[in-house]
């Protein structure tokens, strides 16, 4: 395959190589429906049109038609006619929108998650869309950073496999062939979670170690898994912006994990290295950044006018420039464009599969499965039918459900609260529907009647609570993770009611919910769920549906808590040691250490006993694996899902060691009365951490393995390692 | 003089040798007055009367007559009769409490801090103390954190000074001779300041550089001054707590830095190892900390239960504990213990020195300087002495203004605010003086219906509020940094009265002031002002002293901005950047990025311009540096202080700069009308940074020099280093 590449290469000039590198927005492509739109900041890029004429690939172009217009002018207006790469951020759906990552990783559902992922890739690919922008694998450990409502949590192991999973999902097995299928881009390449004070694109510093542990397994497990690209972080990663870091880039991804795939800059980050300071002008941040690898500039245009005079003057090998095109060539090859330069796009299929009833239904699943039930006081809910329903918040009849990066959802057609609930009652006229106040506009008097009124004749209270979207995602930050005050007071005066209440929540981060899970007797965490939300959370309300959903972020007890995560160092002063004193131990005053909420906890409708759990020895090695059983009998007079978690602690290691490490996991369903057996196998290379030097390995000594049903309720198991 | 010590060290047994590692508190010694009242948490140690009779050091031990006595005890009781070294924790203050360290950081007086721990060695020395625990110079950023109060703050450079002028005035020039001076102890080494979520003990995460960079410094400025001890912290250090971190100890403190000198766990630290989770047992903890060069080890006994045994079975050279004996030895040797066990230990002389007036006048000194006046709207203060004066709040007749490390004060001795003003007020009768509330107990009926009764009469009113000493401190971690809410709702409830106010604020750590700021007329951060603390902010609000402190830590918006430091980095999307976008920037959408008061901000009784300053040329170099003039005048009708600051600005480097660095600052005091130019003088070696290699040097390229009254509203000028 290289070798029709490589000829093809030989025949570029080298400002056509360097045009292939460079990476624009649909509105400067000839044929595209909003083309000439760019205005603004984008102005100042200076391009001519040959640039646009030669650039490789586009961003942000998607519909059929639209795609094969510009395809179309694309082959004829450059002169060795080498198709433009469409790629789009298809990050939770393309047009049915699934649940936000965050409320997808509370799924624990791993197939879930892939068959999102293939669905979004079905209706991107007959759009025309041949790479996808995602998955985001960042960890997170800080809810103000709006962000986070893009990655599936705090747990490396279970980002790595749903990282794994969504590039299944989007890639399928050969992308030439499965034209049903897109490219994934894994990003933000590296750290981007860890943004200082929550504050989206702020400086992130991590020890070498660290950032091994728990930040890069993400990345590197949808490497594992083929993914095609990575996008780099807006941060810096020791001290060097991550678009210009040789050493994360060109040593630790290309050489040390050997991916040779193409490397893209996150949007406008390339200019970027000159306001954070490590590049004087543009030259030199075209420099930087094809020496770190970066094969894609997106949106800026510092290659373009800056790596030829580079190689012209020996401050860069033109062989650097020579490898970005053709890995990008390359990736071309591999979806079968030269071939079939229009790949997916079709207009006729785009119709068909496009919000099909069955993606929706498929949304409408794994909305339900995403959601967690925090609190159900009293079993609470479900509701019965024939229950009279006030339903009562901004939220209520609201289509903002969808969540960030949902751009070609459609908030209109989206299922709001109010519908999907008046589809399940007995008589859609047992449920009165109030907005109460708006997201942060306190209530006017008349919304303020409106809902009283509404919750007197009721039976219970279903407030419908959260936040806009723009809340949260790119940018998002927030330094007061409440929600909004209009939102707690009207909590407030419906609590002095007396009646039974149920909390809905739609936000994109954990939230401090003091004012709502103190207030309502239950409560239900449903993310941004997606175009078929309220029908999944009206199926969950109504009981038609199941919550299995567990956290996989920690919600914190207030935002002074931050971070709080579970799967923390001990400290040498553990507040519940035996022998802890009163005052000097590692605690705040005013509040607990622990969060409102910890990882992995999520009830359902149902309550489940967890045996003795049983280890097959006391001992484990190399050669011999230790199994961790367990048995789990639903009490309850439901059916319900569990997930039942494998947890260990490395008692003593060269560099301290989590008092929790999530190993393992297991979803199952029991009806009432059912007891299920649960076996994990825990072997050696799951024992293995990153030591001072960074090598990894594990230590012979003693372990604690814990079982149960969230990171705070395990009970743990002594075990050794034996060497 | 090693010959002496040598040859002591070989008559000495391993049991002896081992035994001289050990520290223990004042109760386990003979003669001490609180002799055998150990218990709970001590009982454990399992310690033989040998163990106590041949330790090395005593832990908490003060007053000439029981040191006189319990030496004496010892001198006896050893084979060898090798003194006992007496230590103790004189932070800021012996018995003459001055303000606490963020306090005197905020006088920028590095000659009064010096002053302060002179009169602080005195009082100690006279009562037998050898070693202070102090300075303590850990780089602060988080509020919540307690023991930001023991640290000047956030600035390496400023930090570095301070630390210095604290050991010229702990040790002096010669400890043998100058008996009225201590050894000093630099703590805590190292970056205990980062404390993950400002919890204290809690985990420390850091790249190299960034340690480097600015945690480091202030140590490595009192080991450059002649720091005699130095303490290890509790936190890991990139994954190993320091007490038993090889890397930090052995290669960087010891080898790198050349220190040796007594290096000492911080309590219990060394047997900490094991919940920290690196060792298994106080075996290994033993072996880790003697390994990475710890020599005393404080209030555990693993090495006297283990060290042998260690050496015995080969685990452990006996070369490290001869080195550990004879550093301490050495110590002893310095401080003249060989010729005079009792040293400035003197009754007669502790009666005359200790809490002198002249002692507490140097104190009253020390506070006025310290405190910062934030806010001074219409110019309320100075106060008239004829005004009618409402003095309210629960710090209004406290004697809790000594602040956390202050055992040995006395806080009914303490100048309340109500005596100070009382002795300032041209008629103690004109100042009504109400509690209002508790420090964070809710006000009473009685307490309300007392202050608005005593407001209702005043022309003004002054709010003594703040928090308790153990609200801050070791262990004393707040999750919300805002003062209670007793304290707010009284504030709220004065300022209905639409009187003029003015708040005194008694704390240990930056605040959210909201609630208080923005409702009081002048806001004045007293911090715990010390011994004469009422006296001092008395002297101020009447105007018989001049307001002249700046903040050396940023006061946080809010605890969701935390942490917040002016030297942080600029990112890729800074907010104020030209181009910005309105949503893409790095900011919180609910609050600004700024701090509420930033980093070296402070107001006076008058007011300065600054002319235009002047570069002495475009370009500098290693051979030319530059010289950044401005000229400053006293505008206002009053004489006053200013601290003129100079900040540089790397505007390119091969990792990311601050976007301020403090470099210098000069203190000037005006008459009004009068102008003074200051010259600063900036040379190459204050341009250098640590590199991506951690390599120290400076780049050619452009800077920014910024000169100004505090880190924000400081203007820059453009120059030139040339290589």
């Amino acid at each position: 395959m290289d070798d029709r590449l490589n000829d093809l290469l030989r025949r570029m000039t080298l400002e056509e190589k360097v045009a292939q590198l460079l990476q624009l927005a649909a509105p400067f492509f000839r044929g595209a429906e909003d083309e000439g739109q760019i205005t603004g900041p984008l102005e100042g890029l200076g391009l001519a049109e040959a640039h646009v004429r030669n650039s490789g690939s586009v961003l942000g172009l998607t519909g059929a038609a639209q795609v094969i217009a510009v395809q179309d002018a694309h082959l004829k207006s450059n002169r060795l006619g080498i198709p433009l790469l469409v790629m789009a951020d298809i990050v939770h759906g393309y047009r049915t929108i699934f649940p936000v990552p965050l409320g997808i990783g509370c799924s624990w559902d791993l197939a879930g998650a892939e068959e999102s992922a293939r669905i979004a890739a079905k209706e991107a690919a007959a759009a025309g869309v041949h790479v996808t922008f995602a998955p985001m694998v960042d960890l997170v450990r800080d809810p103000r950073w709006g962000r986070v409502m893009e990655s599936t949590g705090e747990d490396p192991y279970l980002n790595a496999e749903f990282a794994r999973a969504f590039v299944r999902g989007f890639q399928g097995q050969d992308l030439a062939r499965e034209t049903d299928r897109v490219a994934a881009c894994v990003k933000h390449f590296a750290a981007y979670g860890a943004a200082e004070a929550g504050r989206d694109y702020n400086t992130v510093d991590l020890s070498e170690r660290q950032l091994r542990e728990f930040y890069l397994p993400g990345y590197k497990a949808a490497l594992d898994e083929g993914c095609e690209m990575v996008m780099t972080a807006f941060n810096t990663v020791d001290g060097i912006p991550a678009t210009g870091n040789r050493r994360l880039m060109r040593k630790l991804l290309r050489e040390e994990w050997g991916f040779d795939g193409v490397l893209i800059s996150d949007w406008g980050a390339l200019k970027e290295l000159i306001p954070h300071g490590v590049a004087a002008d543009e030259a030199e941040a075209a420099r930087l950044a094809i020496q770190a690898g970066v094969d894609i500039e997106m949106m800026t245009s510092c290659y373009v006018h800056h790596l030829k005079a580079l190689i012209e003057a020996g401050e860069v090998e033109e062989r650097l420039v020579d490898e970005a095109v053709l890995r990008i060539l390359r990736l071309k090859e591999k979806l079968g464009l030269f071939d079939n330069p229009y790949r997916g796009a079709d207009p006729e299929r785009e119709r068909e599969v496009v919000y099909s009833d069955a993606h929706r239904r498929a949304s409408r699943e794994l909305a339900a499965k995403s959601c967690v039930l925090l609190k159900n006081e009293g079993g609470l809910l479900p509701l019965a039918r024939e229950q009279r329903v006030a339903l009562i918040g901004p939220f209520a009849r609201s289509g903002d459900i969808l969540g960030p990066w949902s751009w070609l959802g459609s908030r209109d057609d989206a299922v709001r609260l109010h519908d999907g609930m008046a589809a399940r009652a007995a008589d859609p006229g047992r449920i009165a529907v109030a907005d109460g106040c708006g997201v942060d506009e306190a209530a006017t008097e008349a919304q303020l009647r409106e809902a009283m009124d509404a919750a007197r004749d009721a039976d219970v209270i279903v407030l419908a609570l959260g936040e806009r979207s723009e809340m949260s995602g790119e940018a998002g930050s927030r330094a007061d993770i409440r929600l909004p005050q209009a939102q707690l007071d009207l909590v407030a005066r419906l609590k002095a009611l007396g009646k039974p209440m149920a909390a809905v929540l739609f936000n994109g981060r954990p939230l401090d919910l003091h004012g709502v899970a103190d207030q309502a007797d239950a409560v239900l965490e449903a993310w941004f769920p997606g175009s078929e939300g309220g029908a999944a959370v009206a199926d969950l309300l109504y009981g038609a549906a199941r919550p299995s959903g567990r956290l996989t972020m920690s919600f914190p007890y207030a935002v002074g808590q931050v971070p709080v995560y579970y799967n923390a160092y001990n400290t040498g002063r553990p507040k519940d040691a035996p022998d802890a004193q009163v005052r000097y131990v590692s605690q705040y005053l005013d509040i607990p250490n622990e969060p409102l909420y910890p990882f992995g906890y999520g009830l359902g409708y149902t309550s489940f006993a967890y045996g003795e759990a049983k280890l097959s020895a006391a001992e484990m090695s190399a050669e011999t694996p230790l199994a961790v059983t367990v048995q789990v009998t639903n009490e309850g007079d439901a059916p319900g899902e569990e997930v039942v978690q494998l947890y260990v602690r490395d008692l003593a290691g060269e560099v301290v060691r989590p008092v929790k490490e999530l190993k393992a996991f297991r979803k199952i369903s029991l009806e009432p009365g059912e007891t299920a057996q649960v076996t994990f196998e825990l072997t050696e290379p799951q024992l293995r951490y990153y030591h001072a030097d960074c090598t990894h390995a594990s230590d012979a000594g003693a372990f604690l393995a814990y079982v149960g049903p969230n990171s705070r309720d395990a009970v743990g198991l002594a075990f050794r390692l034996i060497k």
